[in-house]
């Protein structure tokens, strides 16, 4: 049941970290601003540093200057924004510091509470256990849990299974802030409410579908944090099968969160086991080597201190959907860290036409159409067709076309992805939220592929870091006749 | 076969006449300019007028100052216009003076030669007659013909065989300055370039089509000339059926002019037949009343010296097409005159989603997708789809977008439809010109139609000038469930 005009107490915990101050507060700034945090509603900061309340408020007005885009500040929003905020100090380490908590919820007991866990996971279990027993989970209370949900599945039921002994499923809310975007809600809007597309979606005209998510940025900062994950448990299981699921699912009953993620579970259910002997083929992994990234020197993930290491930064892969609708129409996934440039992108594929008159009279070569739904660096839907380039040419001269599909207003600010789930998880709406039987069908799928390659069944290949990844996943993709969507 | 380097006496019939001025002559003056015509081509006006030259290259000026766009008139290109200019007085009704015609022909007796014949067509039997007595026509001559050819199939047969006496059919190019439209060709390549539309292209998902040309003129003027053909004759034998036919045929073997024709002429003889039975429910026929029309009182069409016409200024009617591609999907058609505003648009409706979860869950309505290729006032052709609306409002709202097909490149000006005509003329290409069986296809559908009207089969309405039309028309398609696309 969604706060009654979105009145909440909301709780950051970790609330001096990166994300907090990166995405979360600037999110929260701009949901005050534009009338969506509810009157009286509160934002509490709960993190282990211990300084006064004065100081915290400087300290996020300071950071919001440096991470809100330009102009988006101004003293006024701030000033509403700023009576809302409040520091708690927590050490999650030694459960101290729950009852300044306690007091400050038991003000509006009855009011909902949106448990926000910014913190490391290993943190998870503990803080839900201290808030159930300082008594402050009621009936309104949800959890939010930031990845890395473990690093298989064994290790992900653990930290769910922690959560669950204080929450229900209904409560808990896994965000993968690649749904909040507004362009992979589209995805939806676009299959089942044009016709046009609804015939279009399935093997009779798909050849086949690509997901990028591309960054410009290395592992440097970050690097112990990353060396544990790599691309497959970062990106691949997460992020990249989310938008597998959108794209692949089939039309679910209703816009309701369960019914919607009914389809995606069931997608991720038939995706078609990598086995031991398809492997090598299927699957590419790799680490950057030294190189230039936006025009400066860059160097190699083993650079550093430590020189050896196991962790792919880039990982490629061709995924199969058993089902009836994506028969014989391959996936091809990837992710990548200082990759040549920031990009993230799905490819719908159409097959080629059987026959062409136009290329028969030889006045052209025909480019098969696609659907190019980019999410960065800047969202967009793009519908490539061909048409006829105007003009008195002698024989009928043809050119691809980009339309682009995305809404024609582009003044108005496009919120973050933030904004949308915090808002979600305010409203108590879970659709746009990985439910616990997705998040383990999705490590069942990836849990064989991690072994294989722990059992170094697939080389680790190396690439340059600014180049647009290793030769072995083209030469992966060429091997079925195709090739990635470079340009 | 092409001349070469578009070298060619291009000998215009009815030089001094209205659409010489406003199109044919600026027509040429462009081809001159931009270099399609070959260096020493001459442009010869076949007039009754006896001026001098020099009067006539006056007048030339004078006219193309008048009717040429804005910026498009300069002395330079004028200079090398004019040169090209000769007058030759001929007097088509007593067949006297071309023996002035012949010896300015027989300077370049082996040059491809195009007879333009922009006079009424009385005359187009004995000035090919003429041709050929004076021995003017040789392997390289192309006749052009503008319409109107007859007034039903009778008519029509006695004009085209006697042209036919003197030309082969693959001489005789049929003018339809619609087919001149460059977004009108642009419809062949969207239908078989794309494998998206291929596929959508037939009963399956097509609802219906309307084609609609309405003109905000009246019939002031030319009123005699008019109220011998009426909409029926005037546009939708010939305009209309030619638009229809682009859109309904099945792909053509090859580009090649009598490839593409085929398939057209398949579609006129599959178009059902309207019965006497069926007449007075499948279309409709009126006339204009005084109203007003852009800001101006305007009279009606019976307001002048001749009070009483059965000639209709409007006409709509339902088509069938009694083929595989297209059983029951009915083509609804309309062409009239001081209608609300100058509009001629083709619309592609495509069926209703079978199911919709958005309505479902009470969000927001659906609009089918639509693809709508506008030809008047201005050419584009747009592909209207639903998608949400950004925003982080509670459930999922959608609009529909419009998808602009045309080229994005539009600070060229675009070549007039005469252009591209009077160009694939020179190049000897009849593609886009009407063969005779299609012309004698379109009246032996149209005939039935003018017959049953004839008998008052189908009462003749009223509407306001400046109006949508008749109701009649409304309620006609209404009575199929559907309405006119008019926004």
């Amino acid at each position: 049941m969604s706060a009654k005009n979105n009145l909440c107490d909301f709780i950051l915990f970790g609330g001096h970290g990166d994300l907090a101050f990166r995405k979360l507060m600037p999110a929260l700034y701009h949901l005050c601003k534009d009338g969506y945090l509810g009157e009286n509603s509160r934002v509490i900061t709960v993190s282990r540093r211990d300084i006064s309340n004065e100081e915290h408020i400087s300290l996020v007005k300071e950071k919001l200057i440096e991470f809100l885009p330009t102009k988006s500040f101004n003293e006024d929003d701030f000033s509403r924004f700023e009576k809302k905020l409040t520091l708690v100090t927590v050490d999650f380490a030694q459960n101290q510091g729950y009852e300044k908590l306690q007091k400050l919820l038991d003000e509006y007991d009855d009011r909902d509470r949106v448990n926000y866990l910014s913190t490391s996971p290993k943190f998870f279990g503990d803080i839900c256990q201290q808030l159930f027993e300082y008594n402050l989970i009621n009936e309104n209370s949800r959890v939010v849990l930031e990845k890395p949900l473990g690093k298989d599945l064994k290790s992900s039921q653990a930290i769910n299974q922690r959560v669950l002994e204080y929450f229900k499923e209904d409560q808990i809310y896994r965000i993968d802030h690649y749904l909040g975007k507004d362009t992979v809600q589209n995805i939806m809007a676009l299959r089942f409410s044009n016709r046009l597309f609804m015939h279009l979606w399935s093997s009779n005209h798909i050849d086949h579908v690509q997901i990028t998510v591309a960054e410009s940025v290395g592992a440097e900062g970050r690097w112990d944090y990353y060396n544990e994950y790599g691309a497959l448990r970062d990106m691949i299981q997460n992020h990249l099968m989310q938008l597998l699921c959108l794209i692949a699912m089939e039309p679910p009953c209703s816009l309701d969160a369960n019914d919607t993620r009914d389809e995606k579970v069931k997608v991720l259910k038939t995706l078609r086991p990598i086995t031991p002997a398809e492997i090598a083929t299927k699957t590419v992994r790799a680490q950057y080597t030294a190189g230039s990234s936006m025009g400066e020197l860059v160097s190699g993930y083993l650079d550093g201190e430590v020189k050896q290491s196991n962790t792919e930064t880039y990982a490629a892969m061709r995924v199969d959907i058993d089902n009836w609708r994506w028969n014989g129409v391959p996936f091809y996934i990837r992710s990548g860290k200082r990759m040549q440039k920031r990009n993230s992108e799905i490819v719908i594929q159409f097959k080629t036409m059987p026959h062409s008159i136009f290329e028969k009279s030889n006045c052209c070569s025909i480019a098969d159409n696609k659907l190019v739904i980019k999410l960065q660096p800047e969202e967009s839907i793009e519908l490539r067709l061909m048409n006829k380039i105007p003009g008195l040419s002698e024989t009928m001269q043809l050119q691809e076309v980009n339309l682009e599909l995305n809404a024609p207003h582009t003044d108005k600010r496009k919120p973050d992805a933030y904004e949308r789930l915090i808002l979600d998880v305010i409203r108590a709406n879970p659709t746009l939220f990985m439910r616990l039987d997705e998040v383990e069908a999705a490590w069942k799928w990836a849990d064989p592929i991690l072994e294989g390659w722990e059992s170094n069944l697939v080389p680790m290949k190396k690439y340059t870091a600014g180049s647009d990844g290793p030769t072995a996943a083209v030469q992966m993709i060429a091997h079925d006749g195709r090739s990635w969507n470079d340009e």
